[in-house]
């Protein structure tokens, strides 16, 4: 199994709907005879892949993977199918699927006659796949919002200037980040105000060949001109004000990992349908006193309501500093 | 020198409005023949304390001082007489003397036929002694300013409930950092509203032995009755509105390090006097949206003029994260 979850976690897999999942493939003998990683959406499965590299040895092998085999046919057919028309006759697997349209397969393999094992590392399994798997089951994406304040904070000084709130070291960690997700979203009138181009690039500014879904959420036209509507990425506009409807539509999409960019009404009409499941912020040293809040208001009143995080990382970036939380 | 530095850095010596020092005296065959270190206002300068320990060994010995020796009579003599009334015919010192009515005793010692080098692990007592130094330099005592706020820069909600914006743990680590100064400040309004103890008080809630003074500033009239005047500590009224006026005062009192604990209004206008040297702040993992802001109005009015703060440390303490930095 750690070897299946090493392929699993094979760099260099763009990021997409699927998860990650890696196969070992063991002869009758118990020695390895195939391995096997999923590319990304529309190519093969792990188990598939598995097969095909250990070709006649997968007769009466045990094939080791990190997710429970899907009994589903999507871009690809299910592959308890393909595990018996190989001939394995045991299955050991780490996680159970949470995806609600492939699962089934354990049991689907039990009826078959093949002997199923679950559950082993399956935390490390789940690990590999946390927003994945977290979106599986709520059936929506997982969202992620991000913002930059002062140490007081402000996202603007009182005459509206907001340009360097945070570093350069921040701006490129920010941009390392997007790349781990599959949506950008952000509000009409930060596209109206500030035109960005929410594209994912690298250190020396240029783009990455796999670009993020760039989202815009709200009601009003917005000019055709504008940077986000480029051809640099793909871009979709959400023409509604509903946090739950513009997941289910992203959804369609098959989105998962959403990269919620502000502006602060937006932010907060996510907060306030608790839509929002990780913040990053990222607080430059200094002190304003004043201008513009960096979040919006929540609805809430009282200390004891407030939007409380679980810190999962504390790191210095740059002249900043990062705090990253679930909520 | 190493050892003499060790000497002046000794624990248990309580803080108060003199220097750090260690001194070692190596006899006329360069073995250790005494040491001694100042253990507070009052008591022996470290020379004087390491000449008692030498006796007749002292002549035409060579002191090793962390600080140039002293010229001037306080509450004990001039150290550059006892050397001289000692015998001893060379002195080794660190850090040369900031303070400006004490210094001039390299000088004095070399005109009196004693070699004299001065700068030997320069670097290392200023690190003993850095508040002292800044203080003397300037002649006021080094301010830290401390507040704590959520992630967004709200020390209270809108319902005005501000208590358990940090954590227990976070007012432990504010304990600790307060019993590092001699001096706490805050604004009358904060004695007001808040009636805060103001005492240092261990991990149990027991009060320290050796206690900041308790220093309010403002013009109002307060009632007798407020806790910080009780007996537990000193207490100083500071009925003035300049920040320049009220460091003048506690300079006289030999202030050296003022510990500002708000609130917003007060600390505003030592911000705004440029009389802030340190800022510590504790950031909750929480978000308000509205509520009052942590940082009141600093009199900044676009992004390039922000206070800015060359960060020291950041830790993480409890469930909360610390972030010090100078200005
Ligand atoms: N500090 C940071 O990290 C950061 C990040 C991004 C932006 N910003 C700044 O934020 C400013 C823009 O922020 P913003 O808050 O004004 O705009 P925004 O959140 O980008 O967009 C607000 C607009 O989104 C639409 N919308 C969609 N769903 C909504 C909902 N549920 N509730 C309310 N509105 C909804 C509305 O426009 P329709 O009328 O079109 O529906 C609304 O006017 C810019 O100045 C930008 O520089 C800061
Ligand atoms: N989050 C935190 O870390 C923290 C820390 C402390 C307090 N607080 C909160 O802050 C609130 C009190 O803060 P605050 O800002 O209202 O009061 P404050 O700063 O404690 O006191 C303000 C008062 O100080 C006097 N003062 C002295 N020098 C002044 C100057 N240069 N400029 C203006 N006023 C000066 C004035 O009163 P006179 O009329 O007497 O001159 C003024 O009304 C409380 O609710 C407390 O809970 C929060």
């Amino acid at each position: 199994m750690r070897r299946a979850l090493l392929l699993a976690a094979t760099p260099g897999v763009p990021v997409g709907p699927n998860p990650r999942v890696g196969c070992v493939l063991l002869g009758v003998d118990g020695d390895p005879v195939g391995e096997g990683f999923h590319r990304g959406a529309g190519t093969d499965h792990a188990e598939v892949a598995a097969i095909a590299a250990a070709g006649d040895r997968a007769r009466g092998a045990t094939a080791v993977v990190t997710l429970e085999p899907c009994h589903h046919t999507g871009r690809t057919g299910p592959c308890t199918a393909a595990l018996q028309t190989a001939g394995v006759t045991r299955v050991v697997y780490a996680q159970a699927d949470p995806n609600r349209a492939a699962s089934g397969g354990a049991q689907a393999l039990a009826a078959a006659g093949v002997d199923v094992v679950g559950g082993v590392l399956a935390d490390e399994a789940l690990d590999l796949n946390r927003v994945w798997t977290f979106a599986m089951e709520r059936q929506r994406p997982f969202v992620t919002w991000k913002f930059a304040t002062t140490l007081d904070g402000r996202s603007a000084a009182t005459d509206g200037t907001s340009r360097w709130v945070s570093s350069p070291q921040s701006r490129h960690d920010t941009h390392r980040l997007r790349a781990l997700s599959d949506t950008m979203l952000v509000g009409t009138n930060t596209v109206a105000v500030d035109d960005p181009l929410l594209t994912v690039r690298d250190d020396h500014d240029v783009a990455l060949p796999h670009q993020p879904l760039r989202a815009v959420m709200g009601l009003r036209d917005l000019p055709a001109d504008r940077r986000v509507f480029n051809g640099d990425a793909e871009s979709l506009r959400l023409r509604t004000r509903d946090p739950h409807e513009a997941l289910a539509e992203l959804w369609q999409h098959e989105r998962r990992h959403v990269f919620l960019e502000g502006g602060p009404t937006l932010a907060a009409a996510f907060v306030r349908a608790g839509l929002v499941d990780e913040v990053v912020a990222y607080l430059a040293p200094k002190l304003l006193g004043a201008g513009r809040n960096a979040v919006a208001d929540l609805g809430v009143t009282t200390m004891v309501d407030a939007l409380e995080l679980e810190v999962d990382d504390v790191s210095v970036v740059g002249p900043d500093v990062r705090v990253r939380g679930r909520i």
